[in-house]
């Protein structure tokens, strides 16, 4: 079913509708905890009727794979722009870091979302975002920790383990408002708390990197 | 619906049904990479009939708390066993961070399945899955860091984010496999990465908590 006449957008209209849709698909993920989509609930959040989905998208799976587009794109530019910078290897991850950390704030069901996907796609399709977000990421880690490797300043580590240690920090804040609410009495995750994080997230891994003085 | 006649368990039989189903639940959820359970496939992979779930468990959700209270019971007991045990604190997070990665490794979709849990249930249920699990972990590692810092091993950190760094660590195999399959080539996570993985997070988060001399 295509949109109606009178739902028929015009080309700002397009981007509009479009980019709302994502929005909202982003949103009922970020505030239910999930990355499940229902239509009708997208519909009630973006105040748009459901079969636009199917006309800017294809099905849910195209949605959630554009969604995936606007918020992993980012991150790959920027990591590699960092990585490509003439400044000491120890700072641009420390960059890296709080970037990642704050961008899981903003999009906690990010690292769920690439997983779900990956999983549940045809093989075409996880191959394609594996190519696309996970090993640009990859390859950049190898880059990073060498760098720090040969100029004295990183232990040798193993850069694939690694990127589990920053994504398994960064992706806390998918559940942590669940916990902090019920074990703390919290009822939300701050920008106090994030920078907080990162601070504690920076003071833990790095003196486990850094080669020590002798 | 009941068992019929021919179903029937013995005392022994139910212990075993019971045992049964729980087990298949927890394949399903780590063979798929979800905690998502469907009734066909639980019948399907335990050979028995999916109505043993509703007489032993209520329903679907009865049979997850009854997964969740196997997997992380145990974790609740050893770790207050550990922290009560008369040796040195820094000795007791290395042993409890290699358990935490052992159990996760066996059981990756723990983390996700207590997540659902306290999000999915009524508040009742909710409560009380934070009183039995998440409280003690808590309060757990609020007593194992302030012993640290009492006998100068640990510089003061927040426990609460410190968790958040350990539970992350461990979370990682939910998705590792996927990430390692299309990123690598390999096609599973075995024991000796469980082993490299658990000396790797040893070397980066032991250093950042131990304080050094001067």
């Amino acid at each position: 079913m295509n949109p109606s006449m009178n739902e028929a957008p015009t080309h700002d209209g397009e981007l509009n509708a479009r980019d709302q849709l994502i929005d909202a698909a982003s949103q009922i993920m970020r505030d239910g905890d999930t990355v499940d989509l229902s239509l009708s609930e997208l519909s009630l959040r973006s105040g748009l009727n459901s079969a636009l989905v199917k006309y800017y998208f294809g099905n849910k799976q195209g949605l959630m794979l554009a969604l995936l587009e606007r918020d992993m794109r980012n991150i790959v530019n920027s990591l590699d722009a960092l990585v490509a910078k003439d400044f000491p290897p120890d700072e641009k991850l420390r960059v890296h870091i709080r970037a990642v950390i704050g961008t899981y704030f903003r999009f906690p069901y990010l690292n769920r979302l690439l997983m779900r996907m990956v999983r549940d796609a045809s093989p075409e399709v996880s191959r394609k975002i594996a190519d696309d977000y996970l090993l640009p990421i990859s390859h950049a880690y190898s880059k990073l920790i060498d760098e720090g490797v040969k100029k004295g300043l990183f232990r040798p580590i193993d850069p694939q383990l690694f990127y589990f240690t920053v994504t398994g920090a960064a992706d806390r804040f998918f559940s942590a408002r669940l916990v902090l609410h019920h074990c703390y009495g919290q009822s939300e995750v701050t920008e106090q708390m994030r920078d907080d994080y990162a601070d504690h997230t920076l003071d833990i891994i790095m003196p486990g990197l850094l080669k020590r003085p002798d």
